[in-house]
């Protein structure tokens, strides 16, 4: 088998101050659809290109922030597997039932060593929103706002980060497409797949803490669309239209109505298995994060929910 | 373990009938860049994007044509599992010294019933000119010509698909993500990665023939900037700048001097094992291949080597 | 006065055989805004990018085709100018009360040797759904289908092609762009301002032939875009997209429901009057029209209404 | 006449502090075409998109900045014509002969209230390296480094910006396509074309202060492969890749050895006469220069040569 064990990030589930505005923000000027309300007051979205029925889920709540990454694993048998691997490893695993998430199966959650909490899960309903199965066009229905494909990938900052790497690459799989040198400490970029990264940690003495949710656009000129929708709109940009050293992904990094920070990303290299992981020094850093203005802006380390 | 077994096309030697044409062709107009000639007269090329010392292998010959495709697979254990599966499928296989080719580990090759030759490998020296490892740039040397960043995919013509997709699926781990039927027969887009494919098959009496090989492109910009090159060159295109249904990918098919079919592409979704295999029906077959023109052109179905 | 005389092709008025459909084609397809319906029963619309109120009327018909191409002038006194040297010229000429397309101050007509009717006009009322003033953003609203920005040239067919350039240049002080040798006759494509065309001429023996009414887009990705909105409303394509060599510029021709010829084009080179005439020999003329396919389809030089 | 008067910005000398890697900046990294060096040791350089035989000048001096932009108009006639009008004016002209610089007619120069030098003239040779003119290719060889098409506009500081508007209105026919109120002093942009703009003016009390010489690039696509050239050879970047409020250009600004800003620049409206004078207010020029940032940089205000 080709492709095996985690597959990608299936969902993201983020909080936010106010509901309202925050549907706002993210169906009508990110361009996600809105898929339903959980009795719960949760409100559950998903990417124009994805097969799945949900995979942002907002919750409103006191403080912004993320409550937890999910990511899709091959089959049952897999979310076994990787669940004994887990609990080999150490790692105290809790079950989540299926359905609490509306039309997704069970879930096996646990907190790694940056304080996040993580979910595997195999099940979820397909969308009737999704891509077209039989003589696809190109979109079922034209893709709307910043036109955002699906959720791609999350940054995020904490302690530990050399034991999140090994739990992430010895217990399921993903490998360090990037590596950047901060002075002793590392911040990784990790992939279980083709894409240059899937997930990534940022040294941070504040454990749990969230940088960033990004966005998949299909191109450099979506990219700049979507900078042309925030400026319409008054949507504060962090940074960008810049490119990434990193990934080489061209992006837009922006703030949600409560402070969540968002990305609009595009590009990116191809990875594979059996490339070297890039490395990047601590002097050069700034050209890896922003590859045109080469420095970081105090907000990318400091800003963070 | 997320990216396992065989991880991409690795190499494709392809038979040309003038060598100096061909070089121009591939490495000034393609942009390829030209690694060694061998003491047999066969030349290595490679993408700017690719970290392996070649992908392209060019073989003079009083035929066009294609030798050969190889497939890169994760590791020498993985070699031998897929070896040893291939034997329990009744596949007949045999092996290749290490060296045969400049660089490249041991071989293991069978040809599968379409008549094509395929072949596995694990090892091949990595590329001077490939990707930068430490604080790399967008690219080591700025791309030339068409700037083709990678081989991407090849698409075969011969007898027998149904057979070649179970041996694909059941014993190499692709997975079919686009199927059309011909009317009784279907052609089929493989894949072992998240490329929308990574080797295609379209019925045809005759076996061993070949269609097309892919080379990747940035973005649709890059396309349309290949085709301006075409015609400065007076490179004779088939056809595009178009898009296909299937797989989404934006596309040139032209000649290389000898008759043989290239295609430049760029974009395709992303694909995951856990989606539907798209289907093509006989009516839309057309949209399915060129998306804006809605039907083939003859030199499509009939032109091959 | 740097920019003065004839400033740009102003409106066009399209016959069309069923007004609802053509409505749905205009507007949602192409994405022109609807401004207002005549007492006659006249559609006016407009581009997004238009400061003025309408530039493209729809006037339902038994017959396909074209009944005039308005050109904007700069002033009044230039309207003036322009009338006596059309007398002079001995062209006839009539006027059109201000008023009867509404918000459109007096207008000057006449026919010109290859049969079309052409006016010059030189006041319309401001649309309010226009580019803003202060303060602005890049659109007012944002563009909807294939977001056409505004209406940009005609092609028209007839007879006495060579006359009909005098007549422009020498009365209206167009230039040649680009000129193509037929085999005797010749086409032309003549400009006003710095566009690379503001109306085209191809000679035809049948008289007030309408080829194409283009309209404009950012850039060559739109065209794409723009491709992909008549594949998924099943529009049908005529060529493209590709390249001219004429212009530079990236271009689909497709059909309104009744069978006018639309253009789509983005790009095309800055013209200067100190520019030589670009020419066109016959051998090469399928270059000029499609750089790409580098020959014309039978349907390019026979179909047009 | 339509297009008449002042064409366009015919070219620029910039003083440099070191021949050598300037040569190497606008020629290897833009990627303007060398075309000679004059007996005073000045360098003319074009773009690949320009039928004249320079646009850029370099003159090796002990200080940065523009010596003069020079504007080509339609011919002798109007040379003349603007000349009285000048004089008229109370502008005091001298007149250089032609061939001081190689190639170039007899100039007419003056200084403006903003204490810069402009020169008119109405003859230049055409270059051999200019556009093809009979069946002519996208370019005549393939563009290189930025690829840049064109000198295209200049940004000029300094006092008396009023009566500079009011020179290049009343007497050269420019327009003020738009207007930033600074606070009492307005900064303009000025077109005498379908440029959104071909020069403009903020002031500022340094007479005779040069901001930047822009650069023309296809499209926004080549902007950001501009910004991987600038990235790669370590050009060092002022601002960008952004997009500005005013013109809606796609930009990035950046320095040439000795400090001299530059910049690459794509896109922007079409501009008629008859438009109105877009409008910015003192508040909202932060999103008008930078339209994603939304405020200016110290750097655009302070840094200038």
């Amino acid at each position: 088998m080709a492709l095996t064990g985690v597959l990608r990030p299936g969902y993201i589930q983020i909080r936010v101050l106010d509901m309202s505005e925050a549907i706002v923000h993210y169906r009508d000027r990110l361009g996600l659809t809105e898929v339903s309300t959980g009795s719960d007051g949760r409100v559950y979205l998903k990417g124009w290109d994805e097969f799945d029925r949900h995979s942002v889920i907002l919750r409103e709540a006191d403080e912004a922030g993320m409550d937890v990454m999910g990511f899709k694993v091959l089959d049952d048998a897999t979310l076994n597997e990787l669940t004994a691997k887990l609990e080999a490893y150490n790692v105290v695993v809790d079950h989540v039932e299926a359905g609490e998430q509306p039309g997704v199966g069970r879930r096996v959650g646990f907190t790694i060593p940056s304080g996040h909490r993580m979910e595997l899960f195999a099940q979820m309903e397909k969308s009737d929103d999704g891509p077209q199965v039989v003589n696809p066009n190109v979109w079922q229905s034209e893709p709307r706002g910043m036109a955002v494909t699906r959720f791609d990938h999350a940054l995020l900052y904490g302690p530990a980060i050399d034991e999140v790497t090994d739990l992430f690459c010895d217990v399921l799989g993903f490998r360090v497409a990037e590596r950047a040198d901060l002075g002793g400490a590392h911040a990784v970029w990790l992939t279980c797949s083709n894409k240059a990264h899937d997930i990534a940690f940022v040294p941070n003495p504040d454990p749990g803490s969230f940088h960033h949710a990004a966005f998949y656009l299909e191109n450099v000129n979506d990219v700049v669309h979507a900078g042309d929708v925030m400026a319409y709109h008054d949507i504060p940009i962090d940074v960008g239209p810049t490119r990434h050293g990193i990934t080489r992904g061209h992006t837009i990094y922006f703030f949600d109505p409560c402070g969540n920070r968002n990305e609009v990303f595009a590009g990116g290299y191809t990875y594979y298995p059996d490339n070297p992981t890039r490395e990047w020094t601590t002097e050069q850093l700034g050209k890896g994060i922003f590859y045109y203005e080469r420095e970081l802006n105090d907000a990318f380390l400091s800003v963070y929910t």
